[in-house]
């Protein structure tokens, strides 16, 4: 008899050679139906492996990463047999799962897979699944396994003489076998949707001097239905790449000559980021922060105090030397220690703390330009930075007065759906970390006290905590449903030591603030390109780069579009006129293409009666209407949006 | 006979011999009294020098630049004398005019000179000068001249074999002579009143290497009341210093550890700054400005293709290296480049023209330690920077618009008193310059018809025009009638030529555009610290870092102090309340020294009904008035201060 022991804490006994399925049974039969992979004593199973001692066990279905893990990995199996029967020629190297979907990366010999291969792989793939083939493991010795490939397969060979002989094993299903180490669903039924969506040069161990493989990319789901919400939401995400869109709208630039990674704000782009820039200026107003202007090079002794040049010194912009002098700078990769130095500028006493310095500050950090990807991978972004400096008992007020900022700026730009991420110190590993245990228990306290009071929908990772001090994670979702991480919350015991850093106490003596580094945004770059990602482009209207477009029926009427135009701009409404020589209709199909919110068509009638036509974007019409009443809307509508803070 | 032209034309005849006294008693013995000092035929010559050839004549007195030279100059040998008197082994090298007074650098053996001296070397120069001795100057030979010094001055000797035989002449006056190429007063009976400034050390011939002499500075004046006048002057300046004030009002400040010459703005500091930007902003946006942002660095190759590189490589901060890869950036030291590249990113028509870019940019320009001063001279500074490509016939009209933006600036922040030079080609050297013949014969008209047009107060320098383009520079003096140079508007045809800039003109044909660089503000730092030095802290109302303080009567009404700032900073009037345990008249003074323009007294009278006092900064008393009244007032007054461009 074995004990095995559930998630829930729950243990069933069994005799020897249960399997996770037959637990699933028991459990329920319509559960088991949905079981597709196990994890028993942390090793991912099959759901058919015996169990044989006790142990603890869990079941995936679909809807678990290590579900989806164990589908996708299956599916990879079933497109290496699909592969070999329509180019028998191909060798396998490997065909690991990914974040959405699997791959396989073969040599091909001279054949070629292109897109209009795609559907006969499919095909193939379909017709296997179809099969209901079982798969099924076995162990097998290092001499067996390599036998089987000798001859035939040389990357296989090489994977298998880096095995330790006892620990190999190869999985069968239908007529095709392949080295594995297993995590697979029962059988090949249970996929029913297949896409092949991509090839791509891979490298033999990704080794730029090794042969050139062909990698193949696909996804698969357990219902048709599920792939064609996928694919959608793919067609979606494409037409959302800010890189497409901030082009589209003219928000920004790059160029060969300026550097890789170095975005060019172009007019339109500049506007909406000092809109944002504002917005969350008057928010920190009011919640006690004070603007500071620092430059964007720093002494290299900065980084040395500051222990950042010892740390990433190697794989950063290098240091600018001077024409004379000796002396060394350093483009500044975060704006903390410039803060540090205007904080020690001059003392402060206990009663003026909290101090809480903000700059939208340029950084600078290298990055391989191969990792450059539009704005979110880029060598120069702004913070929206800020350092506030506390006594450690006005940590918790603090920390619950940065969520509700946080809270605030995603509140306001439409993303609703976000949970959080607490990082604490590990236990087990005190030396690891700077800073009294006292203040890191009152730290930790602080943080997760917070993320309770205020209801955030967030997980503990313990161990995750930077060595300086816990932290604060927001992730968003957005409108695909794709998780980003944007704001972070730092507590910080480092710098206050390194810079020391102190205040005059109610008792007279100095002591050391405690810091929090804090960024609701994370940068200007990524939370642009996210939030472009996010709308499409249909960004809230109070920060449309141009809130309405004017459509003169025909030329005759580009004085009266004008007017109404100057009456806009008086009125802070962002606002263009579109007095081509082109029809209506085309003009509206052009204007909602553009994503512009309001449509204002002016012809022969409105002129007449001073009135204007509107039409908002999607559709829906507001008739025809006086300009004031048009303006009172948009405000409305803005002012319904956009609430201050506090 | 010879004849003598004077600066008005006129034609005067002479026998041999006559002396530039003479030519001034001839215009009116009155005139003749003030001329101190002369030039003929571009030669400085004594105003007793024999004229002996046809030539140009110009007269000077104390209130020409020359007649102010020939003063001190001539007081600089009076100071030698002195010294000779009260320091026997003193040994003189040599004793120029300056901006402001003269100095002497002399070798004093083992005697020194401090502060308590001063009073005796100025009663000693006093009483030389009101012996009214003449100067007189005398051609020496090389070997007399090494025969007077030999010996004696070992500093003379070497000036003297340096010198050519033929060329060196000595000048006497009462027991002193002098090695000396001329240039004097009369006598010595002119100088009036005197004052040794202060010593200071100084290489010989400039020379860390060499010997160290006592360098003596000193200032004379015709009148008693002019040299306290400019004592007065010297005493208000220490106290407007902007290093002082900066650090007074907690603007900016200075870290050895982020670097020599990079200002860390303070929060005061950074608003102000921020306001000012706003404002030229709001201007910029009414004058058809669109704001970009680029990075602070660019790829060496951006420099290379402005020709920066070539010219300013060497002697700037040096290349920023990359751990791999391979590349070069350059901290950016003006922000022209990176226009030009955004400019180049899509294509443009003649009728889109003109563009205009602006950017709040922070450039990086290398400068000595040596150099560096305050905010005026500095390492990295933020350019109020624009940029206009416009086709070669808009020129005109944008040179006017430039000009009313930075009149508008001028006028906005109390800068009433200025003047602009016209930088125009050397008509002798063409090849000097880049562009066409016809578009500088365009631009310069434009620039030349614009500043008549506007009505500047202008001086003409012929070939002081940099090689790509004709400019106009600003010139403002502060309220102590010291110059600054400001803004400047500069037409640029090189750039578009290297960045190969084009627009589609009516005939369908690509053609070059024309840039305009300009900055009305100079750079954020320098115009603050000029600001700083021309108000005295003292800034216009809509500027104040706080336009109001309010004081309490006592502790007992800081709850009715809260309420009142409350109600300012609902209107948008910053303030902040002093509400400590002092008297009333203490509270006042600190005020009146901390510049708050308007001091708010709440006590029992006015909270009872509801009321405030109110004091303007230096005495002014308002009454007791209602908040509202007063919202009303400090709005009125922002508004006649300021008023919107156009």
């Amino acid at each position: 008899m074995i004990n095995i022991t559930l998630p829930d804490g729950s243990v069933r006994s069994y005799n020897n050679d249960v399997t996770p399925y037959n637990v699933a049974k028991d459990i329920s039969e319509g559960f088991a139906r949905n079981v597709i992979s196990a994890k028993f004593n942390d090793t991912i199973v099959e759901i058919t492996t015996p169990l044989s001692e006790d142990g603890n066990l869990v079941l995936y279905t679909w809807r678990d990463d290590e579900g989806k893990k164990a589908f996708w990995h299956s599916s990879a199996h079933i497109l290496a047999q699909a592969l070999e029967e329509l180019y028998p020629r191909v060798k396998l190297w490997v065909g690991p799962a990914i974040e959405n979907g699997f791959y396989y990366d073969v040599d091909l010999g001279n054949d070629t897979i292109s897109e209009k291969d795609f559907s006969t792989i499919e095909a193939k793939m379909l017709e296997i699944a179809r099969g209901k083939h079982d798969f099924k493991m076995r162990s097998v010795s290092k001499s067996e396994a390599l036998s089987f490939y000798k001859g035939k397969n040389e990357y296989k060979v090489e994977l298998i003489e880096n095995l330790e002989d006892g620990t190999i094993s190869f999985c069968d299903h239908s007529t095709f076998t392949d080295l594995c180490r297993g995590g697979h669903v029962p059988n090949t039924g249970i996929v029913k949707a297949i896409k092949i969506l991509s090839v791509a040069g891979a490298y033999y161990k990704g080794d730029e001097n090794e042969k050139q493989l062909t990698r193949v990319y696909g996804i698969s789901f357990p219902k048709q239905k599920e792939l064609t919400e996928y694919l959608h939401l793919l067609e979606e995400a494409k037409k959302r790449d800010h890189r497409k869109l901030g082009k589209e709208l003219e928000l920004f630039t790059f160029s060969q000559k300026v550097g890789q990674g170095l975005p060019l704000w172009l007019p339109k782009g500049a506007a909406l980021r000092e809109r944002l820039e504002n917005f969350l200026k008057a928010a920190q107003k009011k919640a006690g922060y004070e603007m500071v202007v620092t430059p964007h090079i720093g002494n290299k002794d900065l980084y040395v105090t500051s222990g950042h040049f010892a740390k990433y010194g190697e794989d950063s912009f290098q240091p600018i030397n001077t024409p004379a002098e000796g002396e060394e700078f350093l483009l500044k990769p975060m704006n903390c220690p410039h803060h540090c130095e205007i904080y020690n500028s001059r003392p402060f006493s206990y009663k003026e703390l909290p101090i809480r310095y903000a700059e939208f500050g340029t950084v600078y950090r290298y990055e391989q330009s191969g990792e450059l990807h539009g704005l979110t991978r880029v060598r120069g972004f702004t913070q929206d930075d800020a350092h506030i400096f506390c006594t450690p008992d006005q940590l918790d007020a603090e920390f619950k007065e940065v969520i509700d900022l946080v809270l605030y700026v995603f509140g306001s730009l439409g993303f609703e759906n976000f949970t959080a991420q607490v990082s604490l110190r590990d236990p087990e590993n005190p030396d690891k970390y700077i800073g009294s245990d006292e203040n890191w228990d009152k730290a930790e306290k602080a943080i997760l006290n917070a993320a309770k009071d205020k209801g955030l929908n967030y997980v503990v990772e313990t161990g995750e905590a930077a060595f300086y001090g816990p932290k604060l994670d927001f992730m968003v979702k957005d409108a695909l449903g794709r998780k980003w991480q944007l704001g972070t919350i730092q507590v910080d015991y480092n710098l206050p030591e390194r810079f020391d850093l102190t205040y005059k106490g109610s008792d007279n003596e100095l002591h050391r603030p405690v810091m929090i580094h804090r960024a609701p945004f994370g940068s200007m770059e990524r939370f642009v390109a996210i939030l472009l990602e996010h709308t499409g482009g249909n960004f809230p209207l109070w920060l449309m780069p141009e809130q309405a477009i004017i459509l003169s029926v025909s030329e005759k009427y580009e004085k009266y579009a004008q007017k109404v135009l100057n009456l806009l701009e008086n009125d802070e409404i962002r606002a263009l006129a579109d007095n081509r020589n082109e029809t209506v209709g085309k003009k509206i199909r052009g204007a909602e293409m553009n994503k512009y919110p309001y449509m204002i068509i002016v012809g022969e009638q409105e002129e007449m009666n001073g009135t204007i036509t509107v039409r908002q974007h999607g559709g829906e019409d507001l008739g025809t209407i006086s300009v004031e009443d048009f303006v009172k809307i948009v405000k409305e509508k803005v002012s319904n949006s956009l609430k201050t803070f506090k």
